[in-house]
Formats: C-alpha cells, sequence, structure tokens
C-alpha cells in the first residue's frame, strides 16, 4: 500500500486544519507539488466531483435561456482600469508583458474575474432594447489572484470559475434574476450537494465593488470560520456608465442598461462538500457526486484457484450487470492488496456502497452490502440489487443531509451584548446572530470595533430574502443605539 | 435586421478566405474586437458545436479509461527549459513576470502545451510498473503561442485544447494506444462530424520534436490548404528521460517508462465542419452538433388576430411536444421579422430542419418541413413527426457525408514529375500523391527543392497504417532517386 493511503491519522473535530490537508493528499483530490505557489493540480477524484457541479450549475442556467460563451484568459490593461472602483483588482494582478524575448508593448493582464474583459464587448453587442434581456455565462475555466495565502480549493492564485453576466432594460428584471440565482443555489449547493447555507444581503460597506447590493450563499466550515459559496450583484447602471453599455429604449431614447452577476464559488462548493460531509475515515459524498458509487470488493482467503475463480467471475457478472443499471461501479481486483486494505481506500475515497463477495455470497447468490454513512452489512439477493442500490443511494443521501443540517444548526449561536459574542467566538465560532445598528455605510465603524474585539469577526450580513424580525426595543451590541437589524457575525477565510 | 445579417455576399467557391470571414462575423461565430490580437471571443453558437467536440472525445477517451485532470494554466521556466528540443515553443511563449506592482522573481510562462507542465509531476507520481499504464488527459482549457498571423478557430494566440498524456511499461502499450486514438478520430472527427481526412505519418524532419514518430489526421479546406485536425505521438522515453519519469519493472530494476500524447486539434475540427460543410447560404451541421435543431417558423400574412392566436397556439405546442422527444427546438416568434428573414437567418446559422406552420397546416394538422441541405419542402403530419424528425436527421447527415466525401475526393490528384505537381499546384491544390525517396533525414533537401519549386508545399507523409504501394521501378520526383515512398504534398497552414 502506497505511504498516503494509511487512511487519516488525525479527528476532524480536533484539527480541522491538518485533517483538510490529509485528505487531500491521502484521498488523492490534489497535488501542491507543481512548483508555482497557489497553481495546483486538481486530480481526477477532485475534478470528476467539480465537474458534476458544473454539470448541475450549467443546466440550471441554460433553463433559463443563459447561453454559454467563452471569453479570453486575459484582459486588456485599459479595459481593467476603466472602472476605477474595480481597480481594487489591481494590486494583486499578474502581468503578461513579455513574449519570447520581447517586450509586449501593451501588456495585459491574466483576468482576476470577468467584469472588464466582458462589458467592454457588451458595449459592441447591443443596440435596441429588442437585444435585452440578455442573458450569458461562461464556465469550466479559470480566473488569477495574487493572494498572500493559498489553500487547495479554499483559495488559489488560479482557481476555477463559473460567471453569468446578464443585462437588462429594467431594474425589476435585475431583481428576479437575483431570486432566480438563489434558486439554482438552493437546487445545486442545497439539494443536489447537501450544504446548508443562509443567504444574506452583505452590509454596505463590503459589497462587490462597483454593485448597488450584493448576496452570498454562506456556509460555515468545521473549523467554524465561514465559507462563502458564491454571490449575486445587482450592478445598477453602474458598470454600463463606466463601460458605455447603452441601449435605445423603446421610446426611442438611449439609456443605461441594468446589470447583474453571478457566481457560485465551484471550488469553495467542493470544499464544503470535503470539510462538512467528510468523516474520520474520509471523503463522505452525495451518491450523484461520486466518481464511482459503487465499489466490488472480491474476499478471497482460500487458495484454491476454482474458488478464487467463482468468485471472480460472480464479481465481474455484477461489474457488467450494475453498469448497465446505469451506476458508476469499480470492480477493485487487485491482487496485491487485501479486502481490508480495500475496504479502507474506497471509504477514504467516499464510495457510498461497498459490496462484497465472498464463496459464501456466491453460493447464496447474494452480496453483502455496506453503505459509507455506516449502519450494518446487509444480505442483498443479487436479483434485488437494482432496486436495492437505488433506495440505499437515497437512504444515504439522507442521511448526509441530515447531518450536514444538524451540524450546521450547531453552528449558530445568539447573542445580545458584544461580551457574549466574544466568548462565544472564542469557544465556538460559526455564525453569531445579534442585533446591530446599521447595515448601510454608517455600520461600518461599529464592526471596526467589534472585529478589534473577536479578533476578525465580520458582519455577514441581514438574512435574505426573508430579514429576521428585531425584536422591540434591542439595541446595537456595539454602540448601544436602536438596533435596525439582526445580522450574522462570522469569522471568514 | 442587423447589418451583419444581410446573408453571405461571397461565394465560397470564388473567395473562400472571405467567405470564412463573413460566416464568422454573421453566423454570429466569434467576435475578434476583444482587443489583444489573436485572442478572441468565442460565441454560444460556436461554443455549443465545440463543446460537443469536446463531449464526444471525452467519452471516447474515457471508455479507453483515461481520467480527467486539470493542471494550471502556467508552466515554470525550468520545466519549460528542462528538455532542451522542447525549447522549440519559447520563441512564442507569453512570459508572467509581473504580480500586481512588483516583478516577479521566477517568471513563469502560459502553457504552450502540456508536455513541460504535466511530466514534472509524472516524474513524482510513479514508482512501480503497477502503476501503469497511466491513461491521464485534461480538456475544455487552452494553450497561448505568440504566432504572427492569426485567424479565428485556424490559429490563435489563445485556442482551445484537448490533450492525453499517458505513460507505459513496455513500447508496445505505446503503439496500441496510437491505434486508439486513431480509433478516436475515426469515431469523433470522421462518423460524428463527417470530416474526410487521411490519416499520416510524418516525415522524420517533421515531427513533434521530442517524439519518434508523429501521427496526424490532415483534411484539405476549401482554399486547398492542409487542416491538421491532430496529432498523437510515441515519444518512446524520451521524456521519461528529460523528466525522469522511472518505474522500478517487475525485475525490480529501475526503468525509463514509454509515452505517448494525442491531441486532436478542436478549433481544426470545428473549422473543417464550418469551411467544408458550409454552403453559400451558410453553415451546414451535422444532427448532432445543431445547438437548434428544428426551427418552428410561424407564417403569419393576415392583420386578423385570431388567425394569428391559432397559428401561435399549434407552433407553441409543436415547440413544447418537439422538445419532450428530445429535439433541441426553437420557435422563432420575432413579431418584427418576415418568415423570409427568418429562412435566411436560420440558413445560416445551419438548422437542420425548419418547420413551416401557417393557417392552411394548422387546418390540415401538417406542418412544412424543409431540409437545410435541399429537396423539396415536404408536407408531414403532426402525428408522424417523431418518426419524420429522426429519418430526415438521417437523410442530411447522409448528404453532408456524402458530400464532404466527394469534395475530399475531388481533392487528391496524382503526379509523378516536379513539374506536373507544380502544375496542379498552381491551378487546383489539395493532396497530391507523389513518389519520393525517404521519409527519414535524408528525405527533407528533396522537400527543400519541392518546396521552393511549389511556392509552400510540404510533405504530410506517408498513409497510415497502410502505406500507398510504390510500384516497381518508381522514381522520386525530386532527385530520381529509386522512390520508397508514396507521399502526399500540400500547402498549409
Amino acid at each position: 500500500m502506497a505511504e498516503n493511503e494509511m487512511g487519516l491519522t488525525v479527528k476532524k473535530d480536533e484539527d480541522f486544519s491538518e485533517w483538510y490537508t490529509q485528505i487531500l493528499n491521502k484521498a488523492d483530490l490534489s497535488d501542491i507539488r507543481f512548483g508555482i505557489q497557489g497553481f495546483i493540480v486538481q486530480k481526477p477524484w477532485a475534478y470528476m466531483i467539480i465537474r458534476k457541479i458544473y454539470d448541475y450549475l450549467e443546466k440550471e442556467v441554460e433553463m433559463q435561456g443563459h447561453l454559454p460563451y467563452r471569453f479570453p484568459t486575459v484582459v486588456k490593461e485599459k479595459d481593467l482600469m476603466k472602472e476605477e472602483e474595480h481597480a481594487g483588482f489591481t494590486p494583486e494582478v499578474f502581468w503578461v508583458s513579455e513574449a519570447g524575448d520581447k517586450k509586449i508593448e501593451e501588456r495585459f493582464a491574466l483576468r482576476p474575474t470577468g467584469e472588464a474583459q466582458i462589458y467592454p464587448m457588451y458595449s459592441l453587442w447591443f443596440r435596441s432594447y429588442r437585444d435585452l434581456p440578455f442573458l450569458a455565462y461562461q464556465s469550466r475555466n479559470s480566473v488569477f489572484r495574487n493572494e498572500m495565502t493559498t489553500r487547495p480549493f479554499i483559495r488559489g492564485r488560479e482557481f476555477m470559475f463559473f460567471e453569468s453576466h446578464n443585462v437588462y432594460n429594467e431594474h425589476q428584471e435585475a431583481l428576479d434574476q437575483i431570486k432566480k440565482d438563489l434558486e439554482t443555489c438552493d437546487e445545486v449547493i442545497k439539494k443536489k450537494a447537501k450544504i446548508p447555507f443562509y443567504y444574506f444581503k452583505r452590509p454596505q460597506w463590503d459589497k462587490f465593488l462597483g454593485a448597488d447590493d450584493t448576496f452570498t450563499p454562506d456556509t460555515v466550515m468545521p473549523d467554524g470560520k465561514r465559507n462563502q459559496l458564491g454571490s449575486t450583484h445587482d450592478l445598477g447602471t453602474n458598470f454600463a456608465k463606466a463601460y458605455d453599455i447603452k441601449i435605445r429604449a423603446k421610446d426611442g431614447k438611449q439609456q443605461l442598461a441594468f446589470q447583474t452577476c453571478f457566481g457560485p464559488g465551484i471550488w469553495r462548493i467542493f470544499a464544503a462538500m470535503v470539510g462538512i460531509h467528510g468523516d474520520d475515515n474520509g471523503l463522505v459524498l452525495p451518491f450523484d457526486f461520486a466518481p464511482v458509487q459503487v465499489v466490488i470488493v472480491p474476499i478471497i482467503f482460500s487458495k484454491k484457484k476454482e474458488l478464487t475463480e467463482k468468485v471472480l467471475t460472480m464479481c465481474k457478472k455484477l461489474e457488467t450487470d450494475i453498469r448497465k443499471m446505469g451506476y458508476k461501479v469499480k470492480l477493485d481486483d487487485r491482487d496485491y492488496e487485501s479486502p481490508g486494505a480495500k475496504y479502507n481506500h474506497w471509504e477514504l475515497k467516499g464510495v457510498p456502497m461497498r459490496l462484497e463477495v465472498g464463496p459464501k455470497e456466491v453460493d447464496e447468490k447474494v452480496v453483502s452490502l455496506k453503505l459509507r454513512t455506516g449502519g450494518d452489512k446487509e444480505k442483498v439477493n443479487v436479483s434485488d440489487l437494482k432496486k436495492v442500490i437505488g433506495s440505499k443511494a437515497l437512504e444515504l443521501d439522507k442521511e448526509i443531509e441530515v447531518r450536514a443540517q444538524k451540524y450546521f444548526k450547531g453552528n449558530v449561536r445568539e447573542a445580545k451584548t458584544l461580551k457574549e459574542l466574544v466568548k462565544i467566538m472564542k469557544e465556538h465560532r460559526g455564525f453569531v446572530k445579534v442585533p446591530f445598528c446599521s447595515v448601510e455605510m454608517d455600520g461600518e465603524k461599529c464592526e471596526e470595533e467589534m472585529k478589534a474585539e473577536t479578533q476578525g469577526g465580520r458582519v455577514c450580513g441581514t438574512l435574505y430574502p426573508k430579514e429576521d424580525k428585531v425584536a422591540k426595543g434591542q439595541k446595537c451590541m456595539v454602540c448601544g443605539k436602536e438596533a435596525k437589524h439582526m445580522v450574522y457575525i462570522a469569522k471568514s477565510y
């Protein structure tokens, strides 16, 4: 057995950071030895799960009418600078300034995000109100930021991206799309990937530069830190103004277009699946995401060739049959590994179901089925297998969902005073609901004070679309003025 | 109607270059106004076809056991330089040498291809013969080369890539994989995309730097130029030596691994589909590749509201029904365009089937069906539609295939003397089969002479796997020595 497959040597609840590092390595999800900091190799077991996240997202946005575009990996310096507020990115931009042995006259950047490269084209594409609404997205490519600290699937200098960029005649259409983005997150992140989250409206001082409002699905990781799983922004006409995106309205007048953009965090969703669903034995994957859904392990202790043949024949037939049923199945017939080593290996990888087949199973025409989420080993008649795999898959998914919800609820607390908050954040972290004076710019001072006291707590925002009610007479936990909102505090990556 | 939709104003056979430029623009396939030369925006109609090419290729290589990896977009300078012969790329490499306002200590390059970034990782991943064969690929990302001249989907400074990189214990396994790569090209390029091609073994002087042998599927474009649709390389142990890829063999000894790599040219395949299948009215697309397979056009000339409603109701029902049948369907109900303008629009886009529905069709419960490849308009009972769309799709595909084969055959000629060759290449271009002295390094002198005489003719190589026979006594058309091979000459992009 390879050294890196000796199983996790640390418990998730005791040292999440070390657990995460080990699982990346031992479940073979990424390789950080590429030699340029923050640039990693995504290995198949991770990439196939990531691809599934893309599949679901693409399906959702295409059903809404979005069409797939592919823009270059680079962006002109002039375009990047055009939106002044956007220049927030430039300190972390990688510049392409040489080609061969020559300096490039007009250097260009690796794109840190899409707006600055996409919106100059939009200013060429639309003339009339008839050209709108315009719904476009691009996916399965990357963006680049020269981050100081990096961590696979959480923060990289290159990381996987998905973005939709939409243009409308009316502001109401923008607001409607934001609701649809929320539904997309519900469908893919919550229902499919089983990751619970809150949908926040960020405070004004923490919104995307250039946006009127920013909305984010945020979850909490087992180390108690907030994991922002994406964002959708109401851009108003701010970018249209900066990039000159105008149309001739129905009444014949030229007007600025309204815009939204939506970016689910592909890597962050994956990291949440690893971190939240995983346990001390390794990954735990919702059935649909597992690159291998059913693994067959032959149990052969005898040296009798005849017996071995019989078991292997049944295993091979099972593999063919289960593949025909439409499941992703693998027969692990390596002859140099023990059944026990194979169990550990596939548990580490998070394969939802294991079928064991020994001489006894051959005789009885059954398999022994074991679910990754636990429970007893069960004997299943081969003739019932299709039905049982289907129902066991639902059982596994339900169990993953219930565990994740329980975990998430256990990470939400309440505090009424700053002192209480400080105490909670020292002991638990996670989300803490508190009364707060304002989520407009005038609230930022209170965040600063709170941040200092809690060593890094941030205001995530108010719940969206339905904000928590503020009880009468509640005071802002920092300044003591009337609390206008219940906000959530968390430390962030 | 937008200006760029006024139809093609040039015939493909008269000025292919202008036809190609017009179709890119008028069928809305790409936008070259991104502002950095050689970096284009791929628009949905092109990208959805390209995505289909990827879908097919991924399915084929995964059935063979390849797993999907995702490597960074960049490569270390040291790794790029490691394989000296590989340094062939460095004059056209883009360098990332600044981040924010600082110079990067060890600059890195945008990857010009995969070997130099992938093989250093391979040297870390394999220890034992048990780790091989190793079949990996990556797809849907790009590579970057500072080309002097660029043309959308033919040559770009950034272009879409697909590559598999495989490692073996034995050389025979490498040769077997090359045969499978050929089968993949057959399946996807020839059978699915209906592009005829020759499979060549390149002469030794024109192989991939560092390879023992290079094999390519080459077709010919309507301007008579060769379009290389991909390549697969027998790398022997050359790269294993350069990048230190060693394993412990069964006998316990350390040995260098054998390698192959395979890269179908995604853009080139797309360009061939545009150029070869297209006609003077626009794109012609094989049924499976069309982003819209069936378009429904309501025919309403009357001003009677009731009649309009009746027609639109039937059209909407048809759209729903045809979607349920599993076809990609679009109802063009724009009220500001005439039916004729819509016909032209969707012919330009290459939609395989058009269904017209007017008041008469409503009364008779029929639709009028017109195929993009021509033939009469046919009345089809609505109740027969599913069956008829299926059979018409086959008819269309067959017609595209037959036309492409006829076209390809018409672009292959033979010559016995240099004078004949020069004459043919002046009048027709395409492939010319000629007797040639050698495809080893000693043949290069003859190519140089031939190239000068024909103003750019190149030796494509010998047919693979079954070479043409050389008639007894044939002489090399250039040097007059005994001809050992029949080779094919063509001008290239």
